[in-house]
This record gives structure tokens, sequence and C-alpha cells, in this order.
């Protein structure tokens, strides 16, 4: 893909947290990207990663990694990288990552610049064009700088069901509620007493940044900027007692009556250009219909295409808007850490000096 | 309420069960009904109830009750009753419901009967009315015969949440997504291995049921049988690990324009016949806001009232549909044993020879 | 039991914790203990109650209660109460306990003082006696001052088994390994991303709070000091994804080779002295030995006696230590709020100068 | 490891269930060993596999077993298979695999025949000699015929962690208390209802099977049966809310006061002959100690060494048998359908006739 010889050099910043924890993750063997940073709050800097963290994931902690020192963010700010990936918070996230973008690509999984006008809001397979956004690498540079955003972890999901629907039929109205993972919340998160036997219907900002970023995600590049999709999006948002995967029952008016297996046939061809690009993360099928017989379930089909494809099942007839379905995403792989380094990917293939297609 | 100076006497059908279970120990004490006879499968059959239930009631069995012994259906036959509380599968139920239906008043929790023509589908807050589809008592009973059912249990929490609504202002439209708990689905139900971290968003015949029942249940009474209401439901379910209590996220076109504060003012103020009537079993509020900021929770909320008061939050604007809302209901309280209850003494209270307004 | 016609002042510091509002909620209506002050974090000083709390209460907040102000603890420190409850931190309960003790009798939950040498560390159906250790109440106070402490969560319903078992037998060793309850971790505690299909075998400090404390509390009174039982106690502690009610395994050596009915007999005829006096929180039976069928579980027989009886099932031989069986305690009612309130009921019966035997 | 050309044809009794489910996976692509046959339960018999099964596995199923037609057992009997893997109910294996057993190896996860003198009771890494109970190969077949038995659940990480304990040191008491996950209990198994926000402290018959089973497998073969070990075992098991992976809280008394470091230094070098002849489903380590501050977590931990490592912590001193640690092991992997086939794998590098070392 690329002819450039050395790796990217990556820096990970908020690394200990849930997203952190899967950026490091993922990036262990990268064939593009090199971790050579950690940053993390000043309680945890100073030391090495494995005494900082609180390990979650399945996979134990790369050796090389886990002996990492952990740095304040201020301590990074001199330090030179190619790419930096951010999983802080919105509030640390505002100030910080503008810094970091004026010297490097920045890529984030934090809301705070999600509806910039010059940050696009990025979903390989729904809206690569929206790159166009980025200025192009300076003199020196391979690759230009800015942020590119990773939407909301649900609303990742919802765009990469609706986006062939969009291409192939058109709609104006969608309605959705989400039945959302604890691991969305980050550590730690939602705690245990209160999310035990019980659902917390409300999720805070959460159906503010689903109804806003749909439109921008399915609008157009115009004159430098993106011109959202005209939409009237509802989204009522749940949490549940589940780990991880986010679940959406999704009402949809799609126009000109196409048929319940034209929708189906829409889906399952469904390609874009990760597939095309044969980049590393990019799942072979970014959406499978599992069948109307077989609702996708959190635990059951969250991993499928390494936690990067989104499973939808049981469309139907909605007397209402006309048709419904269910879809299911990992939230912390392609909602959030897979995702954003899938954007990297695209954003190295596509505005990359050295990157080709 | 009755100047009857003897209790009715009550048999349970399907006592083991967890609906069988409930309405056991809310007969306990009961001022109008007497426990005489419990019945369950030829498995139970012979046994002392105590010996043939798995009891998974926090309140422990009463002592009398957990001496009696369980019988097939069939001893009960020929046995006098005055009210029959049935808690059977709906594929027993469909035969042997109309058995006893000739013989004495039966309340039923199952769903072989919910949309027959003489069969009133009775909430008792909702439509009281509709016990005009019972004959009057015969000569020398107290009671009329007959079947009365109680909705789905879903369906019961969306009702009482839409009645005030549909009498208030009207709407044509309603889409409600569930989140419903594990005890819905009874002894054994779901596999703790399918549901536990996990999202099931199927649940069999529930989307129909709820779809279909609503109408009948916001329907008229109009020449002996019931004209449904006209409306366009669309229902998705969900099976979510929790214990008990349903959530449901609901949408829905009021006409009028009412403001929330409006919407709000017509739940707090609802009191229907039950309330009026004072009946035993009823909930001096049959519908609580909780407040903007509140959002209905299945384990803090659902024992308001007694588990019989459906709580309500989050009302606000919605592109689509103009309004919507969370509600919660105990489902195997209010939606199942302790809704049959309050109906049957409804029934007693409006229909009963001994009875009085 | 108290001629005294004036309610004793309380106040609850750390008032809006779990523990804090289940002290809140059995306050309620107490015939002998009037609520008059709430304290908490400086984050919460300067709210009403309802405002500064999460409340998780299946029991709605008292109204009266809900629009009392919030205090900080200094605040306090000038005011006159008769008993103060203490549900703080232990690190913030190290300091501010003695100050409140050194004018009013302060009952805490926190770990802080369990072990000093003039506090009692008191279950009151165990070790009524060691209330000795109090100072006699000065003039013109009803009540002595003091600290009373309430033992770790999992402690009490060790003790509460052993009890009868150590009167009757005697026993030098105890091994147990626990499975807890999240809301012994308080809020927000244990996050739910790691505790949701997980177990966590270790609880920060708690295995040693159970060795070390069940010997004070089974020790006896010698020289105004507690002689410690000489016992080997062997603790593990397990976290697990339950609300509430801590589940133990417990071997023992009893002595004198007793038959399992002797040792049944034992727990079901323990009656102590709350019992005796009557005492408003004292359950009837501190102990109920549910059956050899009967496994105790958290969700069905946590609230026994109002959630202060602890559960004992499966006695059965043991081929190391003689004897095992398992045994249930709610953690934060019999086992927090509720043991401490108990305790200070026991307290005002056999301390207090006007109260009555 | 093998020199015959052709795969083995394998056999899956009881192949729609949990454990059922892990077969069918973990035969997926297996150098030695070709699917060539499913038989289940009458009622999914006639079948596809995909319609016969509920499948739950996070991988998809393979879509040539997918197609694969269910027999009954009944048909497979005069079918020729060089081994058969059961996950039979322990009620029908005990007729049905005595049968097989004559014409073929079985190699079996039920109870069924576990203690039968003549059957090893086979954890790879603890009694690789115990297969000197089959007998030799007959004249034409290249494996024994005989039943392989697969050790409860518990057991197998409970020998995992004694085994080098019992080598380097000796012991004679140990005491275990078990949190199981639902998985155990196969499907349905445990009812959702009983065991959310629950712990149940009782499972049937488990107990006494970690209590038998510990010493034949720790035991001696002598005079061509097996010696039990001379070992007094007290096991305590409790169901717990998690999906897969067995917790294990272990006391023991260990010979000759080695040090906590020699305790880790025997766990951290075990290896055996899985590992010794590099056998395919053989983990690198059979057992990790993760360190004194890292405790084994069921969601965290379960899955080292794809679900085949048994993890340790939290070694510590124990007041009453003088060390005690807690252990982890996946129940539906090592303890059943990985530890199965890692059983066949030995027997054929050991016993078939074509096998070599």
């Amino acid at each position: 893909m690329t002819t450039r010889s050395e790796p990217f050099r990556a820096a990970v910043l908020g690394a200990t947290g849930t997203v952190g924890q899967r950026f490091v993750t993922l990036l262990e063997g990268h064939p593009w990207f090199e971790l050579t940073a950690l940053a993390a709050s000043e309680r945890s800097a100073g030391k090495a990663y494995r005494d900082a963290v609180t390990w979650i994931q399945t996979r134990p902690i790369d050796e090389t990694v886990a002996a990492m020192p952990v740095h304040t963010i201020d301590e990074l700010k001199d330090r030179e990288f190619d790419i930096v990936f951010s999983a802080l918070d919105a509030s640390v996230a505002r100030d910080i990552e503008p810094e970091f973008a004026r010297r490097c690509l920045v890529v984030t999984n934090a809301s705070a610049h999600r509806m910039d006008e010059d940050v696009p809001l990025l979903v390989p397979e729904v809206n690569p064009d929206h790159l166009a956004l980025l200025p192009p690498a300076r003199e020196g540079a391979d690759l230009p700088n800015g942020i590119v955003a990773n939407p909301n972890c649900s609303t990742i999901g919802l765009v990469l069901a609706l986006k062939p629907l969009a291409s192939a039929f058109g709609f104006e109205r969608v309605s959705v509620v989400t039945l959302q993972a604890v691991s969305g919340a980050g550590l730690p998160g939602i705690s245990s007493y209160q999310i035990l036997d019980n659902v917390i219907p409300w999720i805070s900002s959460e159906e503010e940044k689903l109804e806003i970023e749909t439109g921008k995600i399915l609008g157009r590049v115009s004159g430098g900027t993106i011109e959202p999709a005209e939409l009237a999006v509802s989204a009522q948002c749940n949490r549940v007692p589940v780990v991880d995967g986010h679940t959406l029952c999704v009402s949809v008016d799609l126009k000109g009556e196409p048929t319940l297996e034209d929708v189906k046939e829409v889906w399952g061809s469904f390609r874009a250009a990760p597939q095309e690009l044969g980049l590393p993360s990019a799942p072979a099928q970014p959406i499978v219909y599992l069948g109307d017989d077989t609702p996708p379930q959190a635990r059951v089909h969250r991993d499928l295409g390494q936690g990067m494809t989104t499973s939808i099942g049981r469309l139907r007839e909605c007397p209402i808007l006309g048709y419904r379905f269910v879809a299911l995403s990992h939230n912390t792989l392609r909602g959030a850490a897979g995702g954003a380094l899938l954007a990297a990917e695209l954003a190295v293939a596509r505005c990359g000096r050295h990157g080709s297609e």
C-alpha cells in the first residue's frame, strides 16, 4: 500500500483507558504504525505502562509496551510523531488536540472536534471523500496535519447500516433506539451498583450526538466544507448490562418501495474504499446480513470481522416508517479504536505523500 | 366494596411457574379471594406445593399454602370455584380455559383467548367498560362466567402510558422499542448462557401481540363487541439481562400540539375506576411522572406502588413523531399476576351480584 | 423501651453513599431517633439532599429528608447531637469520628477505629457485653460518648452464624470463602466494566479484616479491654456480579462431635439481647436454618427479617474440619446501616440513662 | 507426530449442546481428526446442523459443518469411526458409550464412566501414564478401543494446579471452594431468572465429583488399575453469573515447608507430556502464575493459551492448611471439549499404532 520504508511514528494519548488499551492492542504488530510513546494523566505519568494501567483486555499486554514509560501529555509536545491517536476525554481533548494537529495528523476518538468545520468525521466505508477537508501534506511531511475524528460509537454502526441504503434508495427519516454496552462509558464509567439488574434509559449527550453526527457523515463535500444530509433523526439511548457491543433498533423510510430482498442484496454486496484498498484493518465485509431468523446478538456477533463488521438482522416492514431492522456493532473496536485505526489507514492511503492507490 | 360475607373461592392454574408464584403470593391475605386449590402439570401433581415449586420470590411461601396439595387440572374440573386464575401456557390454556369459563369466571394471564370477540382484554384503569362483553351473572351465581384476559406484559405498561394521552389529545401512530426482563419468559425461560453479557433482539410473537393488543384495549365497545382503535403501532422487542421490569422507549404523534407540561399534567392527574372504587390492589397513582431528569430504571422504580404503578420519565420532543418518552412497568406484578388480580377485583366490583359501587 | 419523651437527635455523616442512603431510609419513622442533620463531602454540601444524592434505593426518599440541606462535616462540629451515624470512608473517619465522640455517641460503619482498644466492635446478638468498654454517660447526657463500631459486612454474617456454635460447642479453626455483592464497595465502587461476566477474587484488606475482627468479636471483656478468642481464621474473599447479599462458604472444627441435628437445633433456637429487649430493628430470628435442600441465595433470601436475618443452609460434614455450611447475610442492611442502627438501639437500651430493660 | 497419512475419522455425539459446539469448533481444521458425522437427540435428527443448533460461539459455524446432517445416535452405530467424541448427558452416555467403545476409541466429557476401573480419567499433563489402562490397539486398527474420560470441569483446573505440588512437595489435605460459570450447566442449563443478581451455592453432585475424581487422577497405576492418592478433599461449589471460566479458591497443606517462591517456581517451570510431544492442542504453558498482585479473573484470563492454560495467582500463607491460592480454568475449553481433544491427541501419540514420539 505505502511505499515508505519506515513505519509511521505513533503516539497514543489517554493510553490507560478502555479505548487507549484497545489502541495499544491493535497497534501491536501493525504493518504501518509503530507505537513510540504513551501519554496519560498526571496520576499515571512516570510509571511503566504495566503499572499504570488496569488491563482488562483478553489479550495480554505486549511485553515491550508493558515496559514503556507513561508520559504526561505535556512531555510529548516537543517530540516528533507522524500520527497521534487520541483516546482523551472530550474536556481535555478540546485544547490538546489542536496543538498536536498543528504538527502532525491527529486521529481522535474524542467528541470535542467532531463537528468542527475543517474536521472530517470519518467512517472509512461511508464517507472516505470527506478526507478532502484535510490540507495537503506539508513539504517534508508524509502525512497531512489536522484532525480526523471518529464518530460516536453508536453513530458508526448506524451509518454503516444506512450508507448502502442512502446510495441505493435514499430516505428522509430514521428512528433509532440503542442498547449500549458499559464499555462505551470507559473506566471507571458506570458503577456496577447502578447497572446490575438494571437498564438506564439515558446517556449524557448521546442522543444529540447520534442525531447531529449522522447528518454530517452522510452529507457531501461542497466548497471545502460538509453540507449535511437533510434528515430527521430520532435517537433514544439506553445503557444495558452488557460488556461490549451496541445493539440498534432502526426504522427508516426508504424511498422507491424496494422489496426486503432488494435491501438485503444492497447490504450484502456493499464494499467500499477500505476493502478496495486492502487496508490492514478493513474487514472483508463491512456489513453482514445474518438472516431473517438470526437476530444480531452482542456476545455472539460483536467479534465478527475482528470486531469491524456490523451485523444486521430481522429486516421487516414497519407500519410507520416502512422498514425496520436490528444492527449490532462492536463499540470499542469498530466504534472506537478499530474505527480510528482504519481511518488512519485510509488517511495514509489517500493523503499520504508516499501512499498509492 | 362487596357485601358478600363469604370470600370468593379461588383456584390457581399453573401455580408453580413465575406468574403462578406471584398469584399465590398476592392472594395471601386477600380480603375478597380465598385460595382453595392449586393445579399444575402432571409432574407436580400429587406433591405438596412446597415440594413442587422452585420458589424464587423474596417473600417466603405462606405455610398454609406450602402444605396444600398440587392437583392436575383435570382433578379440578369437578370442583366448585367462584373464580379461577390462570397462569397456564397458551398452548394448554386454549382448551382448558373455556371449559372452566362455562362454570365460573376465569381471569387469565395466558395469550390464548386475548383476541376472542367475547373476551375483554382488560387493563382496569384503561378500559373498564370492556367488561360489558361478559354476560350477566347467572341465577344463583355471584359472578358472571366467561374469560377476562390480561394483556401481554409489555402492552400493559404501554397502554397505561397512552390512555391519558388518548383521552386528552388523541394520536394515530405509536412506535415502541422494549427492553424486557427475563422473568417475562417464565421458568426455565431464557437460558442464562444465552442472556448473560448479551441482548437478544427478538421475542417470539411479542411484537405482534403489542401491535394488535394495543388497538383492542384502546378500542370502544360497540354492539356487543370491541371496535379497535385506528392506530399504526410499530413494536420492536428486546430481551435484556434484567430480572424484573420492562422498559419502553415510546414515540407518539399527539394531536393538537400540546406542550410538554400539558402532557405531564395529564399523566400526573390520571385516576380511573380502580382508584375511584378503592380496589384492594389498585395503586394510589397508576402513573407517576418521575421528572425530566429521572429516567425510569428497572431496579429502582419497578416496585413503586407495590409494582402496580407505571413510571414515566424523559418526555421530550421527537423529530419524527413529535413526542417521545420512557416508561417502565413491573412485568410480573402489573404486567401479569397483579394486573390480573386487579382485573378480577374490578369484575367483582362492577359485575358481581353483591358488589356495589 | 426508653422512658425519654424526646427522640434522640441524630446526624448522618457520609449521607449520600450507599450506606448513608440506607441510614436515611432506616431512620425514616424510627421510634427513638430523629434525623436532624446530613453531612457529606464538599461536592455535595450546600445542595438539598435530593440534588446531592444518586438515589438507588427501591423505597423513594422521604420528602422531608429530600429537602434537607447537606452540610460539610465541619459545619456540624458545633451542633448538638445525641448520636451520630457515620458512613464515612475510613480515611476520613480516622480523624473525624474521635472529634464527635468527645461530645456524643458515634455509631460507625467505617473500619478506622474497629480495632481500637476502647471501641466495642458490636454485633448486638453476638457480643452485647462488649458495650462495657464505653464510659458511663456524663452528667446531663442521656447517652455515653465514645465510638461503637460496626464490623466488616462479611464478618457480621460470619460471627452471627458462629456465635451459637461457640457457645454450645466451641471451635479453634474456621475457614471462610466469601462471594460478595458489589454494593459492599459503595458508589462508584466497582466499575461495571470490571465485574460483568467476571469474578474478582480479591478485595482490598477484606481478608485481613475478617481474620482479625472475628477474634475480637468472639472475645471476652477482661479488665476493661477485649481479650480476643483464640482462633485460626482463614478468609478468602471474592467479588461477584450480585447487587446485594454476601454468601459465605464456611468450614469449622466444632468440638465434642455434635450431630448435624444438634447444630441445626442450636442455630434454630438462638435468641439474644436484641430479641429479648424487643429492639425496634431486631429481627424475630437472627438466624434461620433454611433446610438441607435449600441453599441460601442472595436474591431470594437476603431480605429475610427485613434484611437483618442471616440465612444458613447445607450443613454437612467436612472431610477436613468436620463441619461446613453456607451462610448469607444482607451486606448493606445487617452488614452496614441496619447493623449499626441495631447497635445504636442496644446502646440506648443498655447504656442510656433513661433506658430500661 | 503421526505417520499415518489419512486423518482419523471422528464423530461427535451430542453435537448441539454447549460442549458439542465446542468440539465442532475445535475440530475445524484439526491436523489429525476429520469430523465425519454428527449425532444428537431425536429432536435434532434429520435437520442440517445449522438448523438443529442454537449456535452461541463467537466463531461462526464452518459452512461445511453447518450443512452436515444431524443423525440419531442409533444411525451411527453401524458406521465406521476411528474416534468418537462424546458430549452426551451422563444418563444417555451410560449405555451408549460402551457400545461404541467396543469398536473404536471413545473420548468422553460425560461423567457416566469416569470412575470405571478400566477407564483412564485423563488430564494429559497430569496423569498421561493412566492411558496404560487402555488395551493395545487390535490388529488392523490404528487406535485402541475403550473409553478415555475427561474429568469434571472444576476438577481439571484443580488437578492442573495441584500436580506440580504433588510431585515437588506432596500434601494430604486440599480444600477448594469453586465459583463456576453457567456454561458448565450446558443448554438450557441454569435459568436466567435464577442466576441473575444471584449466587446459587449448590451444584448437583459436583462436590462429590471433585472430591472423588481428584484422588483417582492423582493416583498411580498399579496392577492394571488405579490406586487413588490418599487425600482428604473438601469441595464446596457455587454457581455464579459468569459466562465462562471457573474460579477456584484452594487451600493445601504442602509438606516440607517450601517458601512461596519455591511454589511459584514449581508452577512456572511445569511442562509435561503434551508440551514435550508438541500435541496440536497443547498450550505452551499449562500453568501461568500471574503474579502476587494479579488475581486470575474469569473474563480477563480464561482465554490464555487458547483457553487451555490454567491461571494461578494470590499464593499466600493459610493459617489453617499452610498455603492458599486462586486458580482459574476455562470450563468449556480446558474443562470440556479442549481437554477431551488434548486427551485424544495424547492417546494417538502414545497408543496409536502409527504414532511416534
